[in-house]
Parts: C-alpha cells; structure tokens; sequence
C-alpha cells in the first residue's frame, strides 16, 4: 500500500508555480502584493485608497472572491487591468492558489504594470497556506472583529510582512487593545511592519503607502 | 491509471459520520446548533448571550477555533459542559468535521444536556461544506463587514436555517442596507429565518432564544 500526501503534494506544486510567477513578475518590474484578511476586513477599499494615494503610478489588481465580481466592479476606473478571480469551483475555494495567479496574469499587460494588489478571498486560515509569487504578504484586522485574532489565526500573522489595523475611526465605539494586539503580533512575527489606518477617512494611508512605495524601490528598483 | 476524487471522498466519510453524530444526539434528546461567522462576526458573544437568556436550560458548548482556549474560557462558568476543538494540525483547519464533533462528544455527559451550541471556525467558506450532525445551522453577518456577503459567500447562507444580523448597534455608524441584505439571502433560500441583535446590549436575543426553543421542541419533544 501507498500512501500520499496529498496536502504536501499540492503545497509543492504550489511552491513550484509560485516561483515560476515572481520571476514573470520580476522580468516586468512588477512589485506584488497579497492582501489578506476576514471578510469585511477592508481589502477592496484598501485597494481603492491606495489607488487614490497612489494615483499616476500604474496599478493592476487582481480580485479573489468565492464569488460575484463586486469587487472588480468597484476598482475597475482607477486600475491599468483588472481581473476577477472566482473560486467556488475550484478544490481549494477558500484561497487563491498560484496556479490562479499564474492564469489571471497570462492575459495582463505586463509590461504597463508597476503594482499588482492581489486581494485574496476573505478569510483568515486558508490564504496564509499557499504563496502566490507575491513579493510581500499584507494582512488588515479591523477594529470590530477584536482583538484577539493573533492569538486565534496566528499563522497568517506569522507570516505577514505588514499589519494594517484598519476601521481605527471605530476605536469610539469598540475595545480595542491596541498595545496588545501589537505585541500578540510581534510575539509570532517581531519584523513585522504596523499601519493604523481609517479606508473611510483615509487617515493613515499616506505612512501605508510610503512604506509600499519604499518596499517596491527595493525590489525592483523603481518606486 | 486510477484518478482519486479526493474531495468528493472526504465529504462523503463526513456525512456518514455527521449521521452517526445526530443519532447520538437524538438518542440522548438533545438540540444540536451548528454556528457559524467571519473572524469577529460575534460567535462567542451570540453564545453568551443565549447562555444568559436560557439560563437553567442545561447547555453544552464546543468551542471550535484553529488556535487558542480564548473562547471557551469565556463560556466555561455558564455551561454543563464546555470542550474547545483546536484545528491547527488538521488536514481541514479552516472548518470544524463531523469527526471532530464525534470526537468531542465522546466524553461529554450526554445525558445532563439539553442544548448543545457548537461555535464553528471563523470563516464563511469552509464550515458550508462539512455538516457535523447538527439539527440547525445558524450564520452571524455583522454589520460592519458589509451588507454584501451574502453575494460573495452565497453557499454557507444557502444551506443556513437562520441569519442572525449581528451588532445592530453599529446602525449609526455604518452603512448597511437591511432590505438589500435579506432580499439577497432570501434569492438564495426562501424559507431561511432572520433575527437582528445586539449581542453588546442583548437587544433581538430574546426573539433569537424563542426561535431556539422551539425548533429544540419539535425536534426533540422537549423544550
């Protein structure tokens, strides 16, 4: 009798095509970013304020949801391309997967696309399994989920290069341990990088943007 | 060559098992409710809160999440019986299993419980496919993750009993369209019931612990 691994072998594979991905992305000088979080999170309007912030750079997204094309609807004036990923029929529903990266960026016009926001499916388990080819892995908490997610989905913060707080125009109306948030994340991942931020008000997305800004300059050499 | 549809195996060993699972239940009469939410949509508080209004009926609590005791140290004063279920080293960490409840009841005193509440893992995605054996499965959306979700996770909403419209007391502070909301849920499932509370202030829970009662009367005769 054999015995296999099917969770290790996907993993790989995955792997594989994941690397096949961020050498396409790195011979167009794309930067990219994996954006995570639990539904209502504030991906997509996080997106929609870089963009704002961001305007004039070149800027391509790509929009992971179970399914509808809500989100690409809402992005699709202000982005060089969009692309609607939907997963419901696919084996692994609850994440992107590189494989699904590798066939959204096929048809892309590399070569106009400066950076790439990925927004993966909402939820905080799956995504943190499977690397897509991004350059760097972001993760918002909002303040009325609370604040004990690190300790309750540590894995995707473990692996996260940025924490944005986001909904901090909520901090009246919510508890909200601040500093112990911080140190539950820095306790699993102590390099990790902190924004607070409002995607209402936009407080804060002009320091969230410096830093992608920063990131991306040292990856591809142009800010 | 043999193709393993490795998907479609796990879910039928899941339903075999959840029909094992409800026997137990029902041989021991009691009211099982599977309960279900984004990261932060109010589980634990839901389960708080009918533990509060139901005081004196005999509850049991299985406590689902992918890490920590955070949730079921919260619940553990007010229960029969409280297990917490930790999915981090499973194959399916984003979802509790039929085996993982065949597992947890195992040792619970069956016969001391009347209703058992069973918080599933914080996603919309994964706990739609797996039944456990449960009598009612129950969905929380909150009011700020959006009056969308069920557009983009139409399939945990199409196979629920009831919707529960969480933190209400947000009403103020966020936009969220309570029509638009119930007209997407009921374009998926007609028949589904709906309640709207505060688990902050307790406002709906009395409407929500009614429905409760009398579903657990018609299922195991008593209330």
């Amino acid at each position: 009798m054999r015995k296999i691994d099917v969770v290790q072998n996907v993993l790989e594979a995955n792997d594989t095509i994941a690397a096949r991905n961020r050498d396409l992305l790195d011979k167009h000088g794309i930067f990219a970013v994996n954006i995570m979080a639990a539904p209502g999170g504030g991906k997509t309007s996080l997106i929609l304020q870089t963009m704002a912030q961001l305007k004039g750079n070149r800027i391509a997204v790509i929009e992971g949801d179970v399914a509808s094309t809500v989100d690409a609807e809402k992005v699709r004036n202000e982005a060089v391309d969009v692309v609607q990923l939907n997963t419901r029929n696919m084996p692994e529903s609850c994440s992107l997967m590189a494989v699904m990266l590798d066939e959204a960026i096929k048809d892309m016009p590399l070569d106009n696309i400066d950076l790439l926001l990925i927004e993966n499916v909402g939820n905080l388990i799956c995504p943190s399994e499977f690397i897509l080819g991004e350059h760097k892995r972001v993760v918002i908490s909002s303040l009325p989920e609370g604040d004990d997610k690190p300790t309750k989905y540590p894995v995707i913060f473990t692996d996260a290069d940025a924490v944005i707080i986001n909904k901090i125009d909520f901090a009246p109306y919510v508890e909200f341990d601040f500093a112990g948030f911080r140190k539950a994340v820095e306790g699993l991942n102590p390099n990790i990088s902190f924004f607070e931020v409002s995607c209402k008000s936009g407080e804060g997305i002009d320091e969230w943007c410096s830093w992608l800004l920063n990131e991306s300059k040292s990856v591809t050499g142009h800010a």
